[in-house]
């Protein structure tokens, strides 16, 4: 079965206001859609960037509160970074992979090798920005499928949700838009035993899906969807379940020659 | 200034016929706009597969007439490769990063960590597809100089042209859509110096936007082009010079953690 569509539209919210703590996301986003006239079909995916719904789900740390460990102090010491984050750093890590200036490469709890764990501080709250910071929501994939229910009965209709941030890259410069949860979509499509277009069977077997649609949408956002966090692409498959999240994207350690 | 699309279309090109050596890819290209009526202004990006590239290019070699080193048959041991296939990656490629079962990852001539140099023995030929290998182009870069100016007198018009094709990762599986070559289009967004909404200074200051497009693009391909191997993007911002091209995404040793 081919589902690699002929064409696909993208388009990025205009009219979504600042998200707050404890703002009931699916309904501000189901809000601009009505403004925007955008209906919403089930063949639809709604890109969400994971600064506004880590917001959202109030996952802000006053930078103030944190108690900083000995093994912090030694790595800000190295990093050049401030205590207080890397603290936030380490408790949000399952391990540190690499120190650099200014960066510590982990494996985050969700199992994401990520630059200083995904914890961000820009565009975190206009009165005092520098004293706090962002963290990744709990999971990302629990957060999509939240969403997509949520989403659900504000439309009528569940689209694919897709949660994504702007994520660096072994061997490449510039961040790429990356999936950190997603709901209602296929996550790795599996080309094992398909064909060629000759009857030769394909070698290169799994192709990361919802990776493509992350870094596509990502293009409408603006760097960490600073600028416009949520973006609505049209004519993508979209499953009745929810599957696997995008989880099933990280490579086992064991599988990994690159740690 | 914020030159980031509020929406995107994309679309694959249906009527392309199967390219072969020495074909003018370029009027190829032209012809199918024609019969599927699309035309093309100055922001919109034509996406091709490096497949079709190289086929046009002739990057094609028979594996009979390859001459088997020292050096390839101990690695086609190690990794259960054909042992022509590897003197070919290691005649493609500046250093053997690592050496996996099935594969060997390395640093490209171009400058691309990749996978077996690239080379894919899929869709080759329908004859004989054993017993040839197709070699990435000599120089992706002006591979997609010279298909824009090409385009450019079949067009009337110049659009960004980007050259893809489908490439692993550290650390999450699947391939996506990568940036091998580049003209017309701003590879690095460099975002130092912005300001974040609420006025502070952005940290993470570039964006690899031809890889995200790269990656969008490949949502409609198929794996590595099989299927369809061209995508016209529209809407998207088109430079009047080539620019800098995708090599400048590469980063150099001296500043990359994970070789």
């Amino acid at each position: 079965m081919d589902s690699t569509p002929h064409s696909l539209s993208l388009t990025a919210l205009a009219s979504l206001p600042l998200i707050q703590p404890g703002d009931d996301l699916a309904a501000v986003i189901a809000a601009a859609l009505l403004r925007e006239s955008l209906v919403i079909t089930a063949q639809d995916v709604i890109v969400i960037a994971q600064k506004i719904v880590s917001k959202a789900e109030g996952r802000i740390v006053a930078l103030a509160n944190v108690k900083v460990s000995r093994k912090a102090t030694i790595l800000a010491a190295r990093t050049g970074k401030d205590p207080r984050l890397v603290q936030l750093i380490l408790e949000e890590s399952k391990c540190v992979l690499r120190v650099g200036r200014e960066v510590l490469i982990v494996e985050h709890r969700n199992g994401f090798i990520l630059a200083n764990a995904g914890i961000d501080q820009s565009n975190v709250a206009p009165d005092d920005p520098e004293n706090r910071a962002l963290l990744l929501p709990v999971n990302c994939d629990l957060s999509a499928r939240e969403l997509r229910a949520k989403l659900r009965v504000q439309l009528g209709v569940a689209p694919g949700v897709l949660i994504i941030d702007s994520i660096g890259r072994a061997w490449r410069r510039g961040t790429i838009g990356q999936a950190l949860g997603a709901a209602g979509l296929t996550a790795l499509t599996d080309l094992r035993g398909q064909p060629d277009i000759f009857g030769r069977r394909l070698r290169s077997t799994e192709v990361g899906s919802i990776d493509e649609l992350a870094a596509g949408a990502s293009m409408l956002m603006g760097q960490a969807g600073e600028r416009r966090p949520v973006v609505v692409v049209r004519g993508h498959p979209v499953m009745q379940d929810d599957g696997e999240g995008a989880a099933v994207l990280q490579r086992a350690e064991t599988e990994d020659m690159f740690r």
